[in-house]
Formats: structure tokens, C-alpha cells, sequence
């Protein structure tokens, strides 16, 4: 029998969850929820139900797990703690102060209705954490290095499209690769904000907008541009829809480290990923530890746990003897 | 209490352990065995005893882990389940066609002996086959690549040693570049052997011996060189012990894969090692998985495990809070 995965949000994320979901022989779509009018909504997957959040509760007992694609900003800290009353449930919550709080809340819930939540899956947070994880296990003397991009920044996009006079807005973080060289020949530098990326802006004014002082507002902004080196290109409409339409992301995390008697070996750790869809990706993954939350409740674990507390074999549809056989 | 890790072997890798204990505050070093007369045997390790073999029974309960340091081919056959019926163990077994035996073999005793063995960990098998297992878990549709080196294959080497006129010599594994770079670019290519890898070997010959039969002798050598493009160099035996002494390696697991309703998406996951001392960083893996063995068996755990059946969280000295705030 396939493992029953049900789909919080219809955007991007969950569009992406549905492609993922076809990907894997062990899984089947069992319904998709929405917050708008069911009817206005239409999947890709023939015979699959798009339901309304109001009659979730009656899905309590036709869903193995429960795939959360809502934002982190309001969604998730109030949905992925409610449905893990329902449900076993999987988020890719990324705000990274609030973690141990969206944990806690999550973990009772939970653990109360006797069920996993996994939170903050995905790449970062999630696969990029993983690999810092094991790589300071491993390195204990050493340095992290995290760069991303080349990449769609959507909250640096978003911060560009509420100043006055842009009509639309595409930005790209790009990492120094001259840093990224420094970084892996192990010379351990010491780098600024600015050193480690640039930024590159694609901007679509609206008619009689003041291109001079729409680049001076998005080069000084602060927190967002003022600390990195930013191009701004202006180009048309078209050109935004047929150059820049993509969700491309990716980016490295390396770590590099000593060991020996007196610290004489030096040794770097690269993990990287270069992505043509952020979201398809980030469903991607979600999808693999759905596969693992089921696995582990099955097995009667509950409560909230994070891709550090996931052992890698409940993320496969393979047992352990083929796992053992084909990939150790 | 710290956690008491004992040393069976103390050649390159034992040595390794010794140092990658040195690094970690929570761990110690108990004891170092060896089957030579514990008498010529000086470890680094202030206050810490050599111990015959023999004595090893009379360790039981002041050891928490054991880390076998011998070879695949006969000790850790024997030793790794012989072990396990007295202590936590963990070896770096990497006899791949012999892993299901030697699963079954290590489960068997430290299931009857209630701990945990935990086997073929260290780089590869270990931290490739772990990202190997990740990426095909994230990307069923796809295709898997590990190129090895640039780095000395101790196999090789000792295989041109063989050979009638060498009386020393380095084999060193070099990836080729241009099908790294097809395989990152996403093109899927299928490589032949030879197409992978090229081997550089360094060869003092004995006085008066024939540098053209040799050279001859290693290039067409089955298995070994005679897939490969093979260079061979004639060097001193004052250049070798100068320029050749160090045991470098390291490598790159790539996946490629595709996602969208259409695989329309296509993305690329690498992780590379670049290793200034293969046994000090198999070592460091080693006494990560100890720590992790410790763990487990202290929550009741029993039986033999992969890289794969353990949680990351177990392989650190950080609590699961800290690893949340911290590397999250």
C-alpha cells in the first residue's frame, strides 16, 4: 500500500510537492487543501480531490502525512502545530530565531495526539544543515563557510517591488567566486558581507519612474542592499518575463579543518547544489521526509524532530539490505 | 565522564584515532591494543597503556567503544564480531562484495551481547555512501557519479611494488577534469573507466633494473592500470621519500537529476572531499560514529549499523537545543 501524502497550499511549493510525489512509486497524492474556493483550484494529478481547509478534519484517517507549503512568516508557527493534532506533518519553516519556539509548539502537539512532526526541511534549512552538522562532527577544529547562489532571492525581489516606481523586479544573489577559491585552497579567510556576494537586480519601472533614484533606493537600502555590492539592470517587461523567469538556487556550504598530532593536515569538506527550481527542489526533499515521518511513527516514535534527528535510511524507499547492497 | 574509546591496531589509522581523540573534550583515550609485544609499541597519549591483545577481556567495562584499525581482507572479518561480544565496536570494513556477511556476522554477536557495531564507516564506504543515499532519496530520477582523487591508492602502489626491478613506489588517482565538468554541467554522460580516471605513478627501480619492461609491466597490468591512461615516472628514491610521502586523497559523489511534471528541472547535488591525510580523516569519521555508538547503546540500542541507521544529531557533542540554535 502507498504512504497517503495530503497537500497544505496550492502555490509553488505544493505544486512542486505534487511533481515529486509522481516521482516515487511508494507514494500517492491523496488530497490537496486550500484556503480559497475548491472549485477555482485545478492539479495536475487525475482523480485527486482539492478540498477545503475547513473539512481537513474528516481527511483524519485517509492521510499518512500531511505536507505544510505555507509561508514561515504567518502560516506555518499556527498551522504546523495545529495539524500535528490531526496529523503526521512535515514543514519547511525557515525563520531561523523562531525555531526553537515553532519546535516546542510543534513537539507538544505532537506528542499529545501521538504523531512526528518534522520542521525546517528542505535546503537551508535542512540538506545545507545537515552538512554542517556532520561536517563539525567530523572537523571539530575547522571553519564553516556557507555561500549561496547564483540564485532568486524572493525577499530581496519583493523588497525592490514596494519602492515607488518599480513595476516588477528580479534579484540574484551570486557568490564572490574569487572568496569561494580563497575558501576552498584552505586559506581559512576572514570574510566581510560584501566580500562573500553580490547582488544583481533585474527592474521593470512603471511609466515616468526616475531610474536614478529608483537604483540610489535599492543600493542603499539597508540590511537588504547597502552592505553588498549591487548592479541594477533596467529592462523591459518582456525581457523580465522571457530572461527571468526561473526560481534558479543553489549555493556551497564547505567546512575546512585540521587534524593531527600538532593540526599539520588540513582537509575541506564541500557540499553544493545548483538548482533550476528552488521550489521543486525544497518539495523534493519535503517529499523524502515524508517517506521517513511515516516510516518512524509507524514504528511509534512522536513528537517534533528536525533533519539532525532523521536517520538517513527512513529517507529511501530501499530496506536496509539494498540500501546496504547498492549505496554503502 | 568522558566517553573511554580503546584502540585495536596502531599503525596509520590507530595513530589517526589517537590524534582525532585529542580533538574532542568529551571523548578519551582508554587503552591502545596491539598484537605486537606492548613493549615496542609508544603511543603519543600521555598515562595511556599499550596492552597485549590477550589482556584485552580484562577491559570490559572500561571501554565504551572500540575502534578497529585493522584491514578489510583478514582482521576485521574476524575481529569485528569476535569484539562486539565485549564491547561497542566500530570498524571501517570496505570489502564491498563482503558487507552483507559481515553485517550479518557483527549483528549477530552484538545483538547476543547487547551492544552496538557500527561498520565500514569512514569516507568511502561512510560519508560518500551517506551522500550517495541522500541524493538518490531527493532525486529518484537521475544518475550517480563518484570520481576518486586526487589522492594515493595504497592498492596500486603496492601492486607496481610488486613488480620484479621496483623497489619502491607511488600510485597516485587523478579525476579528469573535463568529465567532472560534463557531469556538473548536467549532460549525463556515460564514461568508460578510462574516461573517468587517469593514474600517475612514481617509481624508484632497483639498481640496474630494466625502466622500459617495468613501465611496461605496470601499463597493461589487468585490473589495475591497464583500463586507464597510465603515466609513469622514474624518480629517486631521495625524491619519492621528499615529494611522495604524504597520503593524500579525497574525491567528488555527484547526482544529477530531473523534477517537474515533465522533468523539466534539472538539478545538480555534489559533495568532494580534498584530504591532506586519508587515515587522519577516516580517523575523524571513525570518532564521530564512536561518539555515536556510545550514544546508542546507551539508549538500549543493540545490533550492527550502517552509516546509514544513524541519526546525525548522535555523531555530536552538541545537545539537540544547541544543534538547533547553532547549525540549523
Amino acid at each position: 500500500m502507498s504512504i497517503r501524502i495530503g497537500i497544505m497550499g496550492y502555490g509553488n511549493l505544493g505544486r512542486g510537492i505534487e511533481c515529486a510525489v509522481k516521482q516515487n512509486d511508494d507514494l500517492e497524492l491523496a488530497a490537496v487543501f486550500t484556503r480559497r474556493e475548491p472549485s477555482t483550484v485545478s492539479v495536475m494529478t487525475e482523480g485527486v480531490s482539492v478540498c477545503s481547509v475547513n473539512d481537513i478534519e474528516s481527511w483524519k484517517d485517509k492521510i499518512d502525512v500531511l505536507i505544510l507549503c505555507g509561508g514561515s512568516a504567518t502560516d506555518l508557527p499556527e498551522q504546523t502545530p495545529k495539524y500535528a493534532k490531526l496529523f503526521n506533518v512535515i514543514d519547511s519553516f525557515d525563520t531561523h530565531a523562531r525555531i526553537p519556539e515553532h519546535f516546542a509548539n510543534v513537539d507538544a502537539a505532537a506528542k499529545e495526539s501521538g504523531h512526528i512532526g518534522i520542521i525546517s526541511v528542505g535546503w537551508d534549512p535542512g540538506m545545507f544543515s545537515l552538512n554542517r552538522m556532520y561536517a563539525n562532527a567530523i572537523l571539530p577544529d575547522g571553519k564553516d563557510y556557507t555561500f549561496w547562489g547564483k540564485g532568486v532571492s524572493q525577499g530581496h525581489s519583493d523588497a525592490i517591488r514596494r519602492i515607488e516606481g518599480v513595476k516588477n523586479a528580479k534579484q540574484y544573489t551570486i557568490p564572490v567566486d574569487s572568496a569561494l577559491e580563497q575558501v576552498r585552497a584552505g586559506k581559512n579567510p576572514e570574510l566581510t558581507t560584501r566580500q562573500k556576494h553580490t547582488r544583481e537586480c533585474f527592474v521593470v519601472l512603471e511609466d515616468g519612474a526616475d531610474a536614478a533614484k529608483v537604483e540610489e533606493e535599492i543600493k542603499t537600502m539597508p540590511n537588504y542592499f547597502a552592505d553588498y555590492d549591487t548592479t541594477v539592470h533596467f529592462i523591459s517587461e518582456e525581457e523580465l518575463l522571457r530572461d527571468h523567469s526561473g526560481i534558479p538556487h543553489g549555493g556551497f556550504v564547505i567546512r575546512t579543518g585540521k587534524t593531527g598530532w600538532n593540526g599539520e593536515n588540513n582537509h575541506v569538506i564541500e557540499y553544493s547544489l545548483k538548482l533550476d527550481s528552488n521550489p521543486e527542489f525544497t518539495s523534493s526533499v519535503l517529499v523524502a521526509y515524508a517517506r521517513a515521518a511515516y516510516k518512524m511513527s509507524k514504528e511509534g516514535q512522536t513528537g517534533c524532530k528536525t533533519v539532525f534527528d532523521v536517520a538517513p535510511a527512513y529517507l529511501s524507499a530501499l530496506d536496509g539490505a539494498e540500501l546496504r547492497k547498492n549505496l554503502l
